[in-house]
């Protein structure tokens, strides 16, 4: 058999992940969910485990997950139309649920139409396959997520065809630009909205400003791309993103259902023209099933209630308590990334420290993120925190004692 | 605005497919579900249109996605734990019922582990992504589905390290096999289990007797791995799939969720190294919220219903309607692939023939596939029919006797 002497050779992959400190832990396992309990919001146990644990780790920023409107519009689709398509979209696996929550999230976000996909992962590999031309070149910030970084290699962009920019450097973004062949027909520009290990923008308006002076140089312009998914529902005066935080409107926006609408699948938003091109075009829309008719249902839902009087509540309960948590911090003499997004970075700057500090929080009942090298560089050693709308002024003041202890 | 240049090219581009024939028509809209009724299956009505439809191009063999079991095991996960799970899986994104779906289908496909995916299609990706190194090779038959081509591309797999068999031909598989250059230290070789356009499947049996003396010449010994996507759950004495079918194991088994289980999703099942390389490795688990607790759970109930006796009428129940079709176009004197799955192509072997007889049937209230040149050779134009387990006796004679008619 061959899988033994494959199983050797994998072992020794992995044993080398865990000596370059690249292992990814055990999986924790979730087995349930307590609602918010007076001053205390929701809380969550893990298996083998008896102490309640506060998620300081979740990107359901909102925290619309386990809202009571969302679960009934799941449940009721579910039992109109049952729990799965049975197709993919183009061979009637397309539900009245698939093209609500497509109308829906175009208008959400301004733009002419939309296409969901079953994540904001899948939708970065549908773009770059819509886009991708032996004549395209690709700029991103050094920054970007891994879907953006793996939906070049699926649409086979070579490397002579990428660029990449310092974090939000806009002179560095500028060489990039000047550096492009002139044989290029088209230059997407593509970042993240918020950079999810910080908490930061990428500033839309700089980035437009610098690059419209180079739309006239290429046959189709400079076009340029935001992946939103931790901005949208979360970020901005009314949650329409970086976009509404920077006035700015990029060319195209990526965005996920599953961070701060607390649901799951992705979308692509633009012209009619790109909307079409990705119907014809991205493999990962086109083959495979779609979304179930719950998750959108729950989807459309969540952009109903962000849309409302109780999503304006929710969005500035979030800042409130993204806002205490971060004086706490401030208090403490504490070291962050400034800015109004509810991940909050707290920069170590040590290993141990790091380390030391997530075990505490952990064995306290406060689940978070530790960031060592080799995931940040060395030096850069941080702790994130993602603040969320179920989050109490309770809550937040317990964390904060904890840091104080430490 | 570049938009308006990038729109024009985009046009260019569809203008092209569609000047190709390999333009996707309109979506069409399912508005909704009627359940059986009677000597009638279910029924599906569509946008914009009078008649009732049955679907004659699902994927979803055992008709379990209106089932009672898996849209209450459903509603019940969506309760107890919400709509979305706010996280990936190493963020303790990981619930109680993701594990509960990996241990189940892992005994259910017989292998000691199994780790979910969105789909199969991003399965298929993340395997690829965890079994590739500089010296790994891949031997695809040519007709592998587009999830297992874009894999080679996320994985960065160079063309001097693929190989590529004519379909089903072990000659073919025995040259690509004798090709591989003999530094390659891990050969993969890949293939769908049943081919979902056609209906037949991959002889595993005789694939693993081609590759098993070219084991020993490379390090990691070559791997076969089966996507049994059409298969698992409609294929074999009890619904295990291809293997079953063909009396042999594959090294690594990967399958979806969102074709005769009638729910969404897919995984990866093989040794327990495997499952924890796929952990560690694969970009696609390890970047992107997993399914939906309701997904996880109307799958598990999946699997218990195909295991059960009810799952073994359903599945006796689809073959009976199967073999009524396949024999009823017998007698028709129509051509079709001989073999008991419920894909059942009908050679047409004509451009303007299947269009008409596909325009005919939805006029009818029928729903199929028509593939024509350039998605299938000059010559080898098909219709699709799939067949599944809610069809009834009249249902299939309704179909044949429009048939009979043309
Ligand atoms: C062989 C094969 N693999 C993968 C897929 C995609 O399955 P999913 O919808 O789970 O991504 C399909 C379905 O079209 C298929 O036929
Ligand atoms: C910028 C960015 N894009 C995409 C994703 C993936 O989102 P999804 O879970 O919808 O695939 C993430 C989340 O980790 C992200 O931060």
């Amino acid at each position: 058999m061959s899988i033994e002497k494959l199983d050797r050779a994998l072992e020794a992959e992995i044993d080398d992940l865990a000596a370059q400190g690249r292992a990814k832990a055990e999986e924790r396992v979730i087995t349930r969910y307590l609602p918010p309990l007076g001053s205390k919001g929701p809380r969550y146990c893990l298996a083998g485990m008896d102490k309640q644990f506060i998620r300081m780790n979740s990107n359901s920023y909102l925290s619309l997950s386990n809202h009571p409107k969302l679960i009934q519009a799941a449940d009721k689709a579910t039992h109109d139309f049952g729990v799965g398509p049975g197709a993919v979209r183009f061979i009637d696996g397309t539900f009245v649920y698939h093209q609500a929550l497509e109308s829906r999230v175009a208008d959400f976000v301004d733009k002419p139409g939309a296409k969901i996909f079953n994540s904001a992962y899948t939708a970065n590999c549908g773009l770059a396959l819509t886009l991708s031309t032996p004549a395209t070149h690709w700029i991103g910030d050094q920054l970007n997520h891994n879907s953006i970084i793996r939906a070049m290699r699926i649409a086979n962009v070579p490397s002579a065809n990428k660029g990449i920019f310092h974090h939000n450097d806009m002179d560095d973004l500028r060489r990039c630009l000047d550096q492009v062949d002139p044989g290029v027909e088209r230059v997407v520009v593509v970042f993240d909205g918020i950079f999810s290990m910080r908490g930061d923008n990428a500033p839309i308006d700089r980035i437009q400003a610098v690059v419209d002076p180079y739309v006239p140089r290429f046959r189709d312009g400079v076009i340029t791309v935001v992946d939103d998914s931790h901005g949208i529902g979360a970020y901005g005066k009314s949650g329409r993103g970086t976009p509404e935080f920077c006035g700015r409107q990029p060319d195209i926006i990526v965005g996920t259902f599953g961070k701060a609408f607390g649901v799951n699948g992705g979308f692509i938003a633009g012209s009619a023209t790109l909307v079409e091109a990705v119907r014809q075009k991205a493999d990962t829309y086109i083959y495979t099933n779609p979304l179930s008719v719950a998750d959108c249902a729950a989807a459309t839902s969540a952009l109903d209630v962000c849309d409302s009087a109780e999503g304006l509540k929710l969005l500035s309960n979030l800042g409130r308590r993204t806002q205490q948590f971060r004086s706490g911090l401030c208090d403490l003499g504490m070291e962050t990334i400034d800015g109004p997004h509810p991940v909050v970075p707290l920069m170590v700057r040590d290993t141990r420290k790091t380390r030391e500090l997530v075990e505490t929080l952990f064995c306290n009942g406060v689940l978070v993120v530790g960031l060592t090298f080799p995931v940040v560089p060395k030096g850069d050693e941080t702790i994130r925190f993602q603040i969320n709308a179920a989050h109490t002024e309770s809550d937040i003041d317990e964390v904060l004692a904890l840091l104080k202890q430490f």
